[in-house]
């Protein structure tokens, strides 16, 4: 079993300010809450089904890719102490979980892509019909940590992928050379078992001197751009501003904005992609200003599934994120409340769609 | 002097659920604070310029045909203790006073307009050289209940004038035949001296029968949208929904708003039109779905000083009300913050300009 250190790690000259996501030395999933950022630094360990769907749906761990390697790595921690069951009754428990998991949030294909590799990797342990249940555990903790180490390295390679976007600009303006990446929500380390999707290609860019300016919307109503992005960017010393997301056309009227860079739930064939809420607006106005508007996200976020964007379900949630942010209610008793977590942006709104193979186009 | 009852009118059958600025029976500038909204309703007495400065910079009262009227019914309550000066000594202090507030707040043009008015009033009161500081205190108070007497009228007016836009849409949809109309902001009786400017149009469909539903934008980061409008609209018991700012284009992409109606806090000779942030993006989503999209303001809205938008001066704020929302931090020490309270929507995104003379096209 991989045992990672206990306490976030100080990369002063590499591109990884955190690490969200590991195995704790108990064998447990060990995830940075971040309902609990930017004020504090809280890690929980997770060992039982019920603890990581809650922290799932209460984005303690949120993010695409980040919530498929959580659900891998907490079904596996989660059976650590059903190995001394009979392989029959293990089986039976690892189906009623993956189907829990598989229920915990609908919009991020993320959580269904990884438990069907997880199921996979159970039945297929030890050859037909000769497995034991160590045998079937052994191969479920491999798989998830495999499912975590290829998020890392995908992580990586989009970064790299989409270097061609981020290229200094010559000429004096505003912030010398420095490229200006409008984003959305949070795409980085917090959202992915590596370096990011989106922050991904921002990431490697400061690693390579790249000079570099981020506008970071703050996303309302969970705020993942201005508590978790400007958090992360801070950690990594890149030169940022948080905005309201209303904000953003105004910077794009003004000419300071250079291309967006957004991360995806679920991209369907089409290319129709589902992303945070406000990614949709934010997309039309990229569009009316002329600006790039590209998605980065790895193949696990495809769902050649859903034809469009019309097949993608979009998670409600409750009102009290929009009437009681962070603890003061806001909206009146008695006013009604529509909170979409997620928005569909049409495929011809999309410049590209950065992978780990590269940049890519419809149809995938 | 007007006597007003000194607590909020209940008017069940009427439309207009709130005044939110009155004389007090002191004489003095009595408020509404809007800060406190909507879990407190809290009055303030007002008859010191520096009371009515902050007032309006801190947004206790805030709207820019409410700021005019504050503005001048403020300037003359706090000129009710200089009667006994000489005229030359009032006539300074009234030109010191005029110029404070007129420095409040840059980008609505109301209180300009409104202490142009109150400067004229009291020049030509009593005739040519014969005016007694008595006379010019009385012009000056008769002129600010003029102005707010005015822009009750020009709601009034504004409202019926709206009623084309809103007409009931037959034949079976979701909420049977009302119509949808989305609003940014505060537009309401908590924004003008009368029944409002946007949301005007909407208490007097109201009042007429006609079946609506708002959509209420929130309204980041000072939530007017949230915290007033669905305060004001529970009042009048008008059906409403508050969503994020983000999530208008999803309601539009789904068919569920019939049009657009904004206030403005300055409208060029062009057309170009400041209001709250988040209107410009709001009016680009709108086109692109084919909405129509109308900015409602009476004629103290519009200034011909300014050829273009490009003129008008864009109000940036502190970087609390985004980093702080309401006492809790959410944006990372050391992040930096652009907070500009105003945007400018081009007048080529705009369907039409109601006015209390009627529904309006550039050159006015």
């Amino acid at each position: 079993m991989s045992r990672q250190p206990s306490r976030p790690r100080g990369t002063p000259n590499g591109p990884m300010p955190i690490r969200a996501l590991e195995w704790a030395p108990s064998g447990a999933l060990r995830i940075l809450d971040q309902t609990r950022l930017p004020t504090e630094e809280r890690w929980l360990e997770l060992d039982r089904t019920e603890a990581v769907v809650e922290a799932i749906q209460m984005l303690r761990v949120r993010g695409a890719p980040a919530i498929g390697v959580a659900a891998a790595m907490g079904l596996a921690a989660s059976l650590l102490k059903a190995t001394g069951h009979p392989r029959d009754q293990f089986m039976d428990l690892l189906a009623t979980r993956i189907t829990t998991l598989e229920q915990s949030r609908p919009t991020a294909v993320n959580i269904a892509w990884a438990m069907a590799r997880m199921r996979r990797a159970a039945e297929g342990a030890g050859g037909a019909g000769g497995a034991t249940t160590a045998a079937a555990f052994e191969a479920l903790h491999a798989e998830a940590e495999a499912i975590r180490r290829e998020d890392e390295a995908m992580c990586r390679a989009m970064g790299e992928a989409g270097q061609t976007l981020v290229r200094p600009i010559k000429g004096p303006r505003e912030n010398g050379e420095a490229v200006r990446i409008l984003t959305h929500c949070n795409t980085g380390a917090l959202a992915t078992a590596g370096i990011g999707t989106a922050l991904g290609i921002v990431h490697v860019a400061h690693e390579r001197g790249t000079p570099l300016h981020v506008w970071v919307d703050e996303t309302r109503p969970l705020l993942q751009g201005s508590r978790l992005t400007a958090w992360e960017l801070g950690k990594a010393g890149i030169a940022h501003t948080v905005i309201t997301d209303g904000a953003a056309a105004s910077l794009m009227h003004r000419g300071r904005v250079d291309l967006v860079l957004v991360g995806a739930d679920r991209i369907a064939a089409n290319g129709d992609t589902a992303n945070k809420i406000g990614s949709y607006p934010l997309a039309i106005v990229a569009r009316s200003h002329g600006v790039p508007f590209h998605v980065v996200a790895p193949s696990s976020t495809f769902d050649s599934a859903c034809a469009t964007g019309d097949d993608i379900p979009i998670e409600e949630r409750g009102a009290a994120e929009v009437a009681r942010p962070f603890g003061t209610r806001l909206v009146p008793e008695g006013s009604a409340v529509w909170n979409p977590a997620f928005d569909v942006t049409p495929a011809g709104l999309i410049t590209g769609w950065v992978t780990e193979s590269g940049i890519v186009q419809p149809p995938f």
